[in-house]
């Protein structure tokens, strides 16, 4: 029996790849294409394609390679994508089919259990499925890693690297370290006004596909369409999508959507996905990280003042009304402690987040009852961001995660506001001259670093050892605080605490 | 051990019907969304799921259960399903693996040289891959079953049912009773005028949108998009996809492909594909019924002078051109040999039909050698239709089929011609005022009365008994003939042979 090697490991996981592709483009064909009939039989055949990869990654002979392969002696990169197979496989083996099926359908149902109890406002409603599948989550961390701490196992499963332990201080350090910021919001005026349009929808792409072509989005290699909910998908090599959602009213709010997903599809296009598809090595490293490239392009660029300069005479070209960069700059920085996550400010933003993750901890850990949910939603946004939603639906009926059985996704969001935090204060270092060139529209060498730095990488290691290796060490809570009193409070006059 | 059931039988296709949807949709997707970089990645997740329902399909148990069933009491289109699946079953366990492989490949090949072969008018670079496809196309044949013709086994992968002795004495007919008209046409003045446009594409859409819904296309089951070349898939229950091309400065093509792209789309709209999925009773019975359904549309309703009084209303509301039903009848209806299989009139497009099954016959039974092709073809098209192609671009090498291993694929289209024929005067009988009908658009009894004979029934029986049930012993040659001759045979003052 002669050594496996790394080809072995390539012809082996190469499907799995495929599997990825194929589910991506039955999800993105169900959200931006697929008539509303479909439905029922789209369901059936993402659950076959799912079963399918499953079946493919827990074979025996995959796990037989990857041992073999664990005690032999790879290049750092194919050793890390080794141990994230085992990682990833284990997972899966670990986890009774009896189980996989009891959570698919439990998240089906919570799906649609969330569905209408939001309509209603009827959390009482939704706290059966709740409950169930924060049991069946548990059982499942349970059985993947008994001696872990369940929200560790879970948080794994979205952000590898990352742990409680990690979460808790980065996040009441950010906590603490935007009370200034928040507090000082009740006295700040309102937001600058913007031209209300109409803006046709034709024109306002027109303009957003400027905008993407200009930061590296390549149209040959990837499409931007419509969606009720922006989303990116990297099916394969050559081809990423990413969809948004355009308000007739409102100039900013849809170009920062199509900027985020641009941000995810800039990593998506920059994977090394034609040379090792299914090995780790063409995959993003975990969900923080790819939040980081939308943040970082949304907001760390596309929120700048320089990024304004550069945009207006754009928005003059393609929308046909005049706006002073310095209005743009300060309508897309205001600071509006919110209910509604989605709509959230860059600065209160991470707010969001952390209430739930302290919540969703909390719930996994047992120490919070599902019946309790509502009011310590409440209290933690009092405590939080000073206010209070008047009925559920604007409060922990708004999002869709939990529901699905996303629990331990949420952190995600904010390790992306922090890495990409980091990110941007590197570049800043590696090219002084930033603001120059993008108020010019010398977005590339932007993307390059990022690719070097980044996309190119694949999971070769975790996130945090990534952006480490990408800028040294920092501490992501210190620059994202650096850089929203460089924003928010300059523009409001807002001192960050001593 | 009990005996099997027909819903066993139904839980074991299941998945052979998900996957055609996956397929389908990833064809589609390539053809209509895909940016082009995604090419490469997206033929191998064709060939995984291509391989997996093969698997699927040759899996002994599905043999044995099939076996079983075949002797079991079944009511009539249970047991047609088990003969129809046996059949495609046989036919793909007797290829062997490598057999498969290797016609995959020269398909590929034949694919790419056609295309280069095409665009350089270079027909001796085509041969070897043509003549490589032939041999293949011969072993395949001869694998699945060498007692029988090699032609009327490819042909059943078409159309089951079909065979060539009953091809070449419909097709002799056919091609001496079109010989008038084609004689006549030398004689006859250049087709009539039309308003040249240009007709802004979305104007033409819109037109077309509404011709479709009101002949029943269901909006919420289905889609209509632009293509390079047409098409129909129809993936699932609930979700059929037709595609046009848009000429901005012509009024008719364009809607001509819209309504025969339609007419599949009703088809599949119209097929059982929810109650028995995998089946053979959801799907189509043949390349040739299907193509009736779209030159019933097309041709039957959609040239019809009545038809021309319910649109040219329509034509001035969406393209703001004023043009009078019969204007629009007699463009719709030249008679004008021509080169061109895909732009060739309804009179003419039978002969271009005929003189490629005759070429595909000889070069399958080997009294044709692939070097002569080109001349033969020649000669074909002087016989049939009284022309010479200059080049072979416009001659043997135009249509992509046999580049691809489509070999016995072409009849299909006269067969539609046919059956289209037949079920129109089987519905005269039916709906006498069908004129009246489709002059005020009251389209429903029409499809109505085709979801019953033939849409609803899917493979229950062959498409020669669909339609005899249909419609009654009738002669498909004659109905055609009949038609053409009531048509353009009156248009131009031509009269029907004796």
């Amino acid at each position: 029996m002669t050594a496996p090697t790394w080809d072995d490991l390539r012809a082996a996981t190469r499907e799995l790849a495929h599997f990825d592709a194929i589910h991506a483009l039955l999800e993105w064909d169900q959200q931006v294409m697929m008539p509303p009939a479909g439905g029922a039989a789209r369901a059936s055949q993402i659950g076959l394609i799912a079963r399918l990869r499953h079946a493919r990654l827990v074979e025996p002979a995959l796990g037989d390679l990857l041992d073999r392969l664990a005690i032999a002696d790879l290049p750092a990169p194919q050793a890390a994508a080794v141990a994230n197979l085992r990682r990833d496989r284990d997972r899966a083996v670990r986890v009774p089919p009896d189980l996989v099926a009891a959570l698919s359908e439990a998240q089906a149902h919570g799906f649609q259990a969330w569905l209408h109890a939001k309509e209603r406002d009827d959390f009482v409603g939704f706290q059966p499925a709740l409950a169930r599948l924060l049991a069946l989550k548990r059982e499942e961390a349970s059985a993947i890693d008994s001696a872990r701490h369940p929200y560790d196992v879970l948080v794994e499963g979205f952000d590898p690297g990352t742990t409680l332990a990690m979460l808790r201080p980065l996040f009441d350090r950010l906590a603490r370290g935007l009370r200034p910021l928040v507090e000082a919001a009740a006295d700040l005026p309102g937001p600058a006004a913007l031209p209300a349009g109409p803006f046709p929808r034709d024109a306002q792409e027109r303009l957003h596909r400027e905008v993407i072509a200009a930061i590296g989005f390549d149209p040959a290699a990837g499409r931007l369409d419509a969606s009720e909910h922006p989303f990116t998908v990297g099916l394969a090599a050559g081809d990423t999508r990413i969809t948004t959602h355009l308000y007739e009213h409102d100039l900013l709010t849809g170009l920062g959507g199509t900027l985020h997903e641009a941000g995810h599809g800039l990593y998506e296009q920059g994977l090394p996905k034609d040379q090792a598809p299914g090995t780790t090595l063409d995959a993003a490293a975990g969900l923080g990280l790819h939040e980081s490239q939308s943040r970082f392009w949304e907001n760390h660029i596309g929120r700048s003042r320089a990024f304004m300069r550069w945009l207006a005479p754009r928005v003059t070209r393609h929308l046909g009304v005049e706006v002073a960069p310095d209005t743009l700059y300060a309508a897309a920085n205001p600071i509006r402690p919110s209910l509604i996550r989605i709509f959230a400010d860059e600065v209160t933003y991470d707010l969001h987040i952390i209430a739930r993750f302290e919540l969703e901890v909390a719930l996994v850990e047992g120490s919070l009852d599902v019946a309790d949910l509502p009011a310590a939603w409440s209290d933690a946004y009092a405590r939080l961001l000073g206010i209070r939603p008047p009925d559920d639906r604007q409060g922990c009926l708004q999002d869709v995660h939990w529901a699905t059985g996303a629990i331990g996704y949420f952190p995600s969001y904010t390790l992306g506001n922090l890495y990409a935090a980091s990110l941007h204060a590197g570049l800043r270092s590696a090219l002084p001259d930033l603001d120059d060139r993008v108020a010019t529209g010398d977005f590339a060498p932007i993307l390059a670093w990022l690719r070097h730095a980044i996309h190119h990488r694949g999971q070769a290691r975790t996130a945090p050892q990534l952006v480490a290796d990408a800028v040294g060490p920092r501490d992501g809570v210190e620059d994202l605080l650096a850089h929203l009193y460089a924003r928010h409070g300059a523009l409001y006059g807002i001192r960050a605490p001593a």
